[in-house]
């Protein structure tokens, strides 16, 4: 394992220290327990809450500031934030119009989150994220994952929550963003979690992983590998059959890389996506292409599609100043 | 070699493809000969242009769009772009006022450039970057590799010259910024270029090159890998050497993946670079993190130094709008 670290059981919090110094007029990161929150805090908005294993990142931390998330918590690699973790940033972030909690649908962070929402004494609400069609069961989880499509649910829900929408109205506005997405992903090599110290699979020379997990689970079938736009075929096809968009409907097209892929053929890969696409008659109204749903150094992309409608579009463009995220302000 | 592309001949057409469809809002790509220029161009200020091979993306073609770059100039991987590419670019942004090229300082891309410049019917202007202190020539370069430290000097001149700076003006400031920064990398792994379908060169599993180029040249040593506290100090000891700022002046920090390091880790190193600076007494005063100025999908990591004036660090802060980096606006 080479990596850039000093101890493997310390990679997080000295991670996290230099995410609060690289961007101080974003956020605050707070130790023990460890979560970010936005700096200043927000006043008279719902507090957007999230979280998640690291090693995903800039997913949740990146995406906490203006427009998006107010607090994120983050676990060790790979490994759900604790109950205390979470209901420490949301009784910091709680501002009298109750917390929404933005939960990707593994067993841990269910579990871990409903009992942060128990402890909490306003308000909750929790939107579960599960835009992987992949698989409809894995090794952490009960039904389909939550991945990249998570991001987009936070970008619209904080963008509501910063216009001023109430707990019942981003939480109904949640569910049915987190209904809009679907998302599939393709590994071409493994990743390592640092306290393990190898690699989570293993994939030969010749073979990819189509629908791998973002911690490495496995997918829908092991193939060999093919041409990038064969494989972005193959995801959009899926996605496709299970989102079921009307020709017209506006809908973003986010190419996310999981890594360890250059920018270069996520570029590439976004053309074959949108090729794809425009085939069936299908209109791309936005775009995001990048790494920010991340499984460690992980050799792979994933694709997703959300069907956004009028109040959806206007929200995605609505101004966001985060550490990963930022655009109109 | 596992990577998304069809063909290795076509990865920089389709990636281009892409990345017009991706930022229809701020650039546009043309074909034969290859560039992207801003859309819509602007208008009465001096065209700031730069290109190098591609592999290093988002450079320079993500740094296109106001307050930064007019066109960027993609060659093949790794390789120079062509003088009828860069002039071609030129004649399309040039407005008037003048066209200053940025130019990274390796063989082919001065040669290039220079002869874009002869071909160039109105006034011109040249840009070399050499922040690299790793070596004092190399592979491809006689002097100084320029490397990261080429977004520092596009980001600043860029700002200049949309608040209306002449071209002798950017010219001027543009060889202050290059020689305000110095850099220096580290690789943990090689990369693959497509066409060549196999590695640069080879790393063992317990070594790292200290002080690589950007395309894998040879750096200063081969090493042992050592926790990240210790790489970081030895990247920004050589480059305190070389820059030597006093107490109390302004930096910036920039902490650059070259494609295949986690973010997780680029932040860890941050920290690190950051507490050695602190040790010596510095400030940072301003900070930068992420995969900006790649060597595809090498797992590695570059510290860039800036030393920056007053004026510097007001054109640092004002608005950008590009594919790549975007804040203020």
């Amino acid at each position: 394992m080479k990596k850039f670290i000093n101890d493997a059981v310390n990679v997080v919090p000295e991670a996290l220290r230099g995410l609060g110094l690289a961007h101080r007029e974003i956020l605050s990161v707070h130790e023990r327990p460890a979560f970010v929150a936005r700096a200043p805090l927000a006043k008279d908005k719902v507090a957007l809450v999230s979280g998640g294993g690291s090693g995903h990142e800039p997913l949740h931390a990146g995406f906490v500031g203006y427009g998006m998330l107010d607090a994120a918590c983050p676990g060790q690699v790979f490994t759900s934030p604790t109950p205390d973790q979470i209901s420490a940033a949301a009784a910091i972030v709680e501002n009298g119009r109750g917390v929404l909690f933005v939960v990707k649908n593994y067993s841990g962070d269910v579990m871990n989150f409903e009992m942060a929402a128990e402890m909490a004494t306003g308000p909750t609400a929790t939107v579960l994220v599960q835009d992987d069609v992949a698989v409809e069961s894995s090794t952490y989880s009960t039904s389909r994952r939550g991945v990249a499509g998570t991001l987009v649910v936070e970008k619209i829900v904080g963008a509501a929550a910063e216009a001023g929408a109430d707990l019942a109205a981003c939480a109904a506005l949640g569910e049915r963003v987190a209904r809009a997405c679907a998302s599939m992903g393709v590994a071409l090599t493994s990743c390592t979690v640092p306290a393990a110290g190898k690699p989570t699979f293993t994939l030969s020379e010749s073979e990819m992983e189509l629908g791998v997990g973002i911690h490495g689970e496995p997918g829908r079938r092991r193939v060999a590998t093919r041409p990038a736009d064969a494989v972005a075929a193959e995801l959009v096809d899926a996605i496709l059959h299970d989102l079921a968009p009307r020709k017209g409907e506006p809908l973003l097209l986010f190419l996310n890389g999981f890594g360890g892929t250059p920018l270069l053929e996520l570029y590439l890969m976004f053309d074959a996506a949108a090729r794809r696409l425009a085939a069936g008659g299908l209109t791309i109204a936005r775009s995001l292409v990048g790494n920010f749903v991340t499984s460690l150094e992980m050799a792979g992309c994933s694709v997703t599609l959300a069907r956004l409608d009028e109040e959806m579009l206007r929200l995605w463009d609505a101004p966001v100043h985060t550490a990963a995220l930022r655009w109109g302000r």
